[in-house]
């Protein structure tokens, strides 16, 4: 295949947060060196982490300019040396490019990422679904794995129906694991009692802590999944039953988690974050793949992302702005 | 020995943390049942989780009228059936009764409670030294082991001018563990220094985070002993290296422990809780005599604790107070 010279990609100037920070610009196309591939992309969503990323508050910063993105979806077009990049030439390929030492992002025509972060796709998986396929299914398969050998018999979670939230909400009725859905607002419960959810709780609702607690002690919902962060964090792990563990892997209040200190010292309760790129690299490669193969065939399932626009890479800040305002509609595709 | 038919005890009336709560009754004499001891009161001190305690704000409350003190020394008069109690008749003994189901407390002419709770003396022990033995020594020991066992290169502590701060900077020189201490006024500091202690830090100064974080990161301070809540946990726990663990035993702040969601999430921080009374009950009953044993030989060096005042039962409201006033200053016990 041949490959042009430049590309269009997307160019975060300033972790300010201000939309004029993200501009396209037509650069050189980058190459691919050993162990690595050169992939064409399809599409790339706008996920809670990059949201995080354009103001700085992600895991690592890049050097600026930098391209944000990052998951995605492609076909591998050019490859460095080494047996896994050559494994992957000509394949369709989910791929992520959540490294610092990635130069690059799936905001953009062409991206050079690790062979490693790549998936390659069954033929039954569509390319649209698979530009989905790293971040929140496998997030929620590995908190719902982690619920699973931990030997906790339920679990409560907050940001129920966010994207990730209604991918727990399936995961846990496939896998038989209960799961207590706290959200906000109405429409919200609404949307997740339509799913067929049995156990969802507004946090607005009066004595919505007593309730919780009542749930959370009568299934025995020793683990929560929590996005929320301020002082949500304190209300669900004073619900849960003693010795209770957290997993923070978001915060959408923007505010520090908060704990009452009674919940950790006389309750034995503990908190600690999930993150993605840990955990993938707590996994062997063997267990990765048969993961991400396990992960494939609920893509369209259980696992499957709704998608409620298709934006050229031009409109990436207001794709920014449209997912940040409601994460609960549906994700925003970057399609360059 | 012959016992009286009643005995004055203190008693909390109401968990509203007015002086007035506190009274000095004239009660019916409590007696030993199964397995239990009756303890002559020598002396038993004001801890911060007698603070917590009176206002309702401890793992458990008792209910009211109910005799307030978790810990103290005396000797036991009286013993119900069962080996272990006719084991300590006549004993000297530290002896606590941190349980919900103990009838009384400490701040009591005599106080029934388990002979699992009572630690007999070594004729070396003075009875002063021992009415403060179990809670902070205790704790201090089971920190420290707490780091040993862990692998934990250095530690970091929070409130390290307190009883229980102080000996943990001693134990730490004992055992060759590192100790950062962070203290929040100059003469606390000065206090420390002038103990030996090397690595002192006032969170008032400019720079303090900065200069945290340099010390943290050198000396591998991947534990935390956190006893101040609010602000300070997520300061001390932002300093630390990756995958440092805050164990939170107290929350003088009265706020809640706030956590930046970014350590845990990417930077693979926990948080938990330690409480004597589940770390001992986590210890088999050999263990705890070995441990109880070793911090007997420490309690008149390593461990021991300052006192500043000796109050008669009837001051025990004036002595909460002078108490919660400055913990700098040591101790205060309750003479009955």
């Amino acid at each position: 295949m041949s490959v042009p010279a430049t590309m269009r990609a997307v160019q975060l100037r300033d972790y300010n947060g201000k939309p004029s920070s993200l501009t396209v610009a037509e650069v050189p196309l980058p190459r691919p060196g050993p162990g690595q591939v050169l992939v064409k992309v399809f599409a790339s969503p706008v996920n809670p982490s990059d949201l995080m990323f354009v103001v700085g508050n992600y895991g690592f910063k890049k050097p600026l300019p930098a391209t944000p993105g990052f998951e995605g979806s492609g076909t591998v077009v050019e490859v460095g040396s080494g047996m896994m990049a050559r494994f992957m030439k000509g394949r369709r390929v989910a791929c992520a490019a959540a490294d610092a030492k990635a130069k690059g992002g799936l905001w953009a025509e062409y991206v050079v990422t690790s062979a490693q972060f790549c998936v390659p796709l069954g033929k039954h998986v569509e390319m649209e679904h698979a530009a989905t396929m790293l971040v929140n299914p496998l997030t929620a398969w590995a908190l719902v794995d982690a619920a699973r050998r931990g030997g906790h018999r339920a679990a409560v979670q907050t940001a129920a129906a966010s994207a990730l939230g209604r991918m727990l909400v399936r995961l846990g009725q496939k896998f038989s694991l209960p799961v207590i859905n706290v959200v906000r607002r109405q429409e919200q419960a609404d949307l997740l009692r339509g799913m067929g959810a049995e156990h969802v709780l507004n946090s607005a609702d009066p004595g919505f802590d007593d309730e919780l607690r009542r749930v959370c002690h009568k299934l025995g919902a020793t683990i929560a999944f929590e996005a929320v962060a301020g002082e949500m964090s304190g209300r669900i792990l004073r619900a849960q039953p003693r010795n209770s563990r957290m997993l923070v892997y978001g915060g959408l209040s923007l505010r520090p988690v908060e704990i009452d200190p009674a919940s950790l010292i006389f309750e034995g309760k503990h908190v600690a974050g999930f993150w993605l790129s840990a955990w993938l690299q707590g996994n062997n490669l063997l267990r990765q793949l048969r993961i991400a193969n396990q992960v494939q065939k609920l893509l369209a399932g259980e696992l499957k992302t709704e998608i409620r626009a298709r934006l050229p890479l031009e409109k990436a800040a207001e794709g920014l702005a449209q997912y940040a305002a409601d994460m609960t509609a549906g994700k925003v595709l970057l399609v360059p």
